[in-house]
């Protein structure tokens, strides 16, 4: 770096710290979101927003919200932030260093004796994961008003709702009103986040700018022929649902790598076979289609190919077919002023990052319905995630979270008006 | 049919008869080996073997034998039978039609005054199907001196041992060498069974000639590779196991049809994923592979073209791989001189069977390594079997039980010496 503004030392303690927090095993965590240890993690991380200078608040979502008051305080806010719950067998990067290196930067800037002309907010934001409830983003869609019905009686493993769960971490469900934010109240969002894929490691990149989020087009298939001895239904006359789905399964791979420069993905991640019985012919078999591209045109395109194609192989191997669309996300792109910024900033500090699309999800899908955003990724130890063994380099992270800063800078210059 | 000597009006009662015991539903049957049905069964079919005027016994393996003695009781005998044990649910056909056929064809000798040189042997072999204890045609590999250690510690599902059921059956397991055949005191074997498959349905033919059994080779396959966020690995670096997976299913359909001339089947019936998530690429994928042929030559030169293309895929998919073998059985051929006799009392009624090959295994199976052996086979509705929806005709039942008779004539012939 050429540059080095935030202090990496109190940084990496802070990460360092936070990880103890649920700690399991040497390297993992588990920090469900509103559970005890999530709550004694946003106390912790409540305490280095206010050193950095932020008044703090939980907002009725469960989010933590900092805020360093802007010249002027009118001002859409500029929002930085990420989570801090996480998977039950996850890692110490996942969120956190969006958190804490959003803290950094505010820190820094108090520092530096900076006093922006817009406020900053830095939010970690409530159940980003949704492992405990099955539906994730929840603090984010809380305050941009776009919950769903029903999501406050889901409940845990241990039968708890989401209300008490909220209501135990301090929180009031009749009061969600007071905590959205007024359409227009947030003026761009900025996350850093590990990449959780292996883009970066493997091109040798400490960091990269994301160009969108790309959402998931989910299907489910359901493929059914004539379950029959192994031994004595002859080939010509077996209508055998797994040869079907394996051709499907080999012709989605075809598809989706048809162009090696696109970053298009396509993943049959689980199947199902009935009667699963070495000795009978499968009968039926359920899988899943898991399909993302940058480039909705074209992952539309590719959708209606692969349709096709299950229409001929359900015909030509004389079975009956189903296809179940279960979620179909369209592609968020990130602001091209913010990555513009990013991509400058990196430039001043040598670097060169490459952008990439962000396969998972993250709080900023969510943010970008209610104003422009940006993310910076941080290369992840052989794309690991959700896993003890996610690891990024402290060394990568001071980067990310320098360039997070400089960003920053830029981006209350240009939001001022 | 151009003769009838059977009575076919008793054989068809004896049928229904014997599926009230057991019964499930319409038409399914119950009746595990050496279960009080089981026993209720076997009373019943001595029952008809002693009208038929046989001398009947139960031997120590539970067998259940009845002599017709020959004018000369020290040639080898010609045993017919099957067997009227059933799967928990199954159909009314399998096994009993070849157990009752054979009494029908013994009764209608003895009123026709026939005497045979040799002695016949009916058999009900006890526990074909191997449901109970998890280990079938135990019958026929007792008598034949083929047990295995162990077995009689087996254990159904309600930890009764296989010895234990055995003794409550009126049998001694001590005894065992009393009731095992000496070698060469069986002169042949033949026996009537419902197809379990298609073929005879589909060519519109009452009966067939059964060339073989195809031992089958059964493997387990296991495809490692490693797991990744469906969304963030992009193709290019991928190893998912799934992918590997399909491919080889995919390769072993075109191989095992690869000549529409010959019975080659080949199936992958189990197969289990891991982590099996919707979102995440599948790092290891287990599934079996079934491949019979009634050529072993060619079998054995499929094997090793699928064992190459496995290779190859696993290579190209960067995923490891590791090839178990469970079972490798040789096909067991049906006697030329035994189907040049079925073919020709065949043709005398007026038949032109086709030829054809049991993927199945049958009580047969065991009786191919104590001497020659033929199978008549009996259309079967839809290929269907193993299930109360199991149906044969008894216009083709009869067909099959006058030419098993015919044959059987022709037989004692033969084997007078």
């Amino acid at each position: 770096m050429i540059v080095q503004t935030i202090n990496a030392t109190r940084l990496r303690k802070r990460i360092e710290a936070l990880s103890q927090i649920g700690k399991i095993g040497e390297t993992g965590v588990c920090r469900l979101a509103l559970s005890k240890e999530d709550r004694q993690a946003v106390e912790l991380v409540k305490g280095w927003m206010n050193e950095a200078g932020m008044e703090t608040r939980i907002d009725h979502f469960g989010n933590l919200i900092g805020r360093l008051e802007g010249k002027n305080p009118h001002l859409p806010v500029l929002m930085l932030g990420s989570h801090i719950d996480s998977q039950p067998y996850g890692g110490r990067f996942d969120g956190t260093i969006g958190v804490l290196g959003a803290i950094e930067v505010v820190q820094s800037l108090h520092e530096q004796h900076i006093v922006p002309d817009v406020p900053i907010e830095v939010v970690s934001f409530c159940d980003e994961e949704g492992c405990r409830f099955n539906k994730g983003i929840f603090g984010v869609r809380g305050m941009t008003g776009k919950l769903e019905d029903g999501e406050l009686e889901r409940t845990d493993k241990d039968g708890v709702t989401r209300r008490q769960a909220l209501l135990d971490f301090g929180c009031d469900p009749a009061k969600f009103k007071e905590s959205e934010y007024p359409e227009g109240s947030i003026g761009a969002f900025l996350e850093m986040h590990i990449e959780q894929g292996p883009i970066l490691d493997h091109s040798n990149e400490p960091i990269g700018i994301v160009s969108g989020i790309s959402g998931p087009l989910w299907l489910t298939v359901e493929m059914t022929g004539f379950a029959g001895h192994a031994g004595s239904v002859p080939m010509s006359m077996r209508q055998d649902a797994l040869v079907g789905a394996a051709k499907v399964i080999t012709a989605l791979n075809e598809i989706a790598k048809q162009d090696s420069e696109t970053p298009t993905v396509g993943t049959v991640g689980n199947l199902e076979v009935f009667p699963n019985s070495r000795n009978i012919i499968p009968e039926k078999v359920t899988f899943t289609i898991d399909l993302r591209d940058i480039d909705l045109e074209r992952r539309n395109r590719y959708e209606t190919e692969l349709r096709t194609i299950i229409g001929h192989i359900a015909r030509e191997n004389s079975l009956s077919c189903s296809i179940k669309e279960d979620t179909n996300s369209e592609p968020r792109y990130c602001a091209d002023w913010i990555k513009d910024i990013i991509r400058n900033e990196s430039k001043k500090q040598g670097l060169n990052p490459p952008e990439l699309m962000s396969g998972p999800f993250h709080d900023s899908l969510v943010m970008s319905y209610a104003c422009d955003y940006g993310m910076i990724f941080v290369r992840c130890k052989d794309g690991i995630s959700h896993n003890p063994k996610e690891y990024a380099t402290y060394e990568d992270i001071t980067i990310g979270t320098e360039v997070l800063y400089q960003t920053t800078v830029q981006m209350i210059n240009k939001m001022k008006g």
